[in-house]
């Protein structure tokens, strides 16, 4: 099996490269395929939320997941069985998603069993004495997730709550920004089937409300449908609606920013606001 | 094969891994190497150059390249058969150079077939989608390029156009600043040879003209030649001609980054500036 | 055998994806890990740091270790045998002390033989034409380590000469801080053992100078033994003693940074300064 491995480490410590390290020691022919390690540091939604995106590309197996700012406390290890495959992870919401994306867990076990934890010292370094060589004993087929410690219930487990679409009592529908990529996009909440009832789709104006300011941009299918500079909504590769600038960025034109507000409606009086324009709201 | 894999995704996002999952889970048995994916956003040139300077010292098989400001419009995404192996990307000049470096293409499709194509909602991350799939089947041998798509007259291929080295009707060598790297050297278009009718080469002292500036730097074989904290003209790692520190940055004693106009010519009247001393022309 | 890499090559260019394609080119099978390529350019004692952390938790194998501000001069380099396996990199104290962690050299040569280099009009990227092939042959077991060139006296390798603990007059041992990781924890050169002769331990409260302050930390087991934003000190993920803050960073509420001068007493008359506040002496 493989291990698909993220977490929050960075690239500026031996960190990522150790744990590869001690899987490498306990499962030698197991491959690690590295989906991300620069979540900001110890925020859970950012990981659940990049693990979420990538669990449907990635080879069924293990998925490796670290963003633990509970760790030194009493936040349980655990290691869940699905129908894709095993995750294990802190016990904080950072799973929960994927989890739940991949049909839910069938098991669930806290990570307790010394026999499968490296001895440390300290208590700060889970990922490395307790995470990996977890992931590596379920990837090599060396013990079974029962060997790993207790099965607990899965109410016991920590959930994550993603925000939800809601009407906002005008006629609009309130989302939020979800997420804003390397390349400046800002991907909402907002799936396309939402906007049905509005009726709204492909090709339509919608009028956006972003922060304090509003925006009228056009649903379109590709980058290349408006003009270099415009704004526009299109549903992003992972099927969500999303604002983007064709050749620019979207967090340059407008204020967004993860968990900023957004509400899509159907146009009406508002204008078209130029979006290479300076913007009195940001 | 192994599939060698560039691009400007960053690693703020799980982008790099979903492309790697990808990959292993259609070829499950290839390896990937990431020559970077550091690359500026949206680079063309400078993802092109670092290609270019890579291939040589990669293990034939398969080269995956996505920078790709025309994601979204109606540019071609390209496969290209050459002696090295297989090169995979943006029909937008990101492979002309290296793939002229090693002789050229004898045979390049248009990736359109939609059996190696990821269905997607939207149509904006071709690197998972398309060029990755391609990659791997490529890869695993599971396709042949003819399979993936109809063949492109090479002719209608987007060449890059790399900057040309040119006499500056004073005696002297115009080139250009084609690479400043994390060490702060900076590489030119120019190369060893081009000095030649100029009379000079390695041992000589040169005469730099660097944007506003003019420096009298020697042209030396190792760092060590010159003091430390001293400027210093020498064969880079790729064989081209370029501006060093010995112990320091060269983008900080003089004013170059990419694209910064370089005239070298034999030494006149000029004096040897102390590159350790604040630049006027900076 | 698996190779080890870990360097300053940082990832904005191709150097590391390069040093990769050397070694799949000299040994297809070898895999490589990577332990890390953000060690601040030309930071030998970072760089050797960050190898004796992770030498224990890599699979025995090859290190290849590339952190060399005198590429270019007459550094030599380097290839040692020990237990652990083979070490590959410049003989400039960067290797010394993983070495020495590991039980010593029974072996070392100097890389000179020119079969195992690549040919390279220039000489600055010792990592693809030197270091990178002679790591590739040893895991392969294409050659001995006495093929790879002449055996060189240990008493001629350059050592790397750490800071050692000493009693400061006062009654406390005086120390320093290694290393700020990723999250902000402050890691010392001081064991726990160096505390037992000042009847320090678990449990205790330890006064801690650090600059020109003075805070009363808990030297406690886990972060969630004290107040989430509160500091305290512990023995960190490797053994070593350090100070965090609870779901914080050690160097946003204290002076601390590689080299900070740190003191640790029995505390007397000082006070508990809250580390939330703002601190005079930053």
């Amino acid at each position: 099996m493989i291990v698909s491995f993220l977490s929050d480490f960075g690239h500026a410590d031996e960190f990522v490269g150790v744990v590869h390290g001690v899987i490498a020691r306990i499962a030698p022919d197991v491959r690690v395929i590295d989906i991300g390690h620069d979540i900001p540091p110890g925020d859970i939604r950012a990981g659940a939320l990049a693990l979420l995106r990538a669990i449907q590309y990635l080879p069924p197996g293990v998925a490796l997941a670290v963003v633990d700012p509970g760790v030194g406390t009493q936040r349980r290890g655990i290691a869940a069985r699905t129908e894709w495959g095993y995750f294990v992870g802190p016990d904080n919401g950072l799973l929960a998603p994927a989890v739940a994306m991949v049909g839910g867990a069938d098991l669930i076990v806290s990570l307790e069993d010394p026999r499968f934890r490296l001895p440390a010292e300290g208590a700060t370094f889970h990922g490395r004495d307790v995470f990996g060589p977890a992931a590596a004993v379920l990837a090599a087929g060396e013990a079974s997730i029962e060997d790993l410690g207790p099965v607990v219930e899965p109410v016991s487990v920590t959930p994550l709550l993603l925000p939800l679409v809601e009407a906002d009592g005008r006629g609009g529908l309130r989302g939020e920004v979800l997420w804003v990529d390397h390349f400046g996009n800002a991907q909402t909440n907002i799936a396309p089937a939402d906007l049905d009832g509005l009726g709204l789709g492909p090709g339509h104006d919608v009028a956006v409300q972003i922060g304090g300011g509003e925006y009228l941009l056009s649903w379109v299918d590709a980058y290349g449908d408006v003009e270099p500079g415009e704004g526009l909504l299109h549903i992003d590769s992972y099927g969500q609606m999303a604002v983007a600038v064709h050749g620019g960025r979207a967090d340059d034109s407008f204020p967004v920013g993860p968990g900023t507000q957004v509400v899509l409606r159907r146009p009406g009086g508002g204008n078209r606001v130029p979006v290479q324009g300076v913007n009195p709201d940001v």
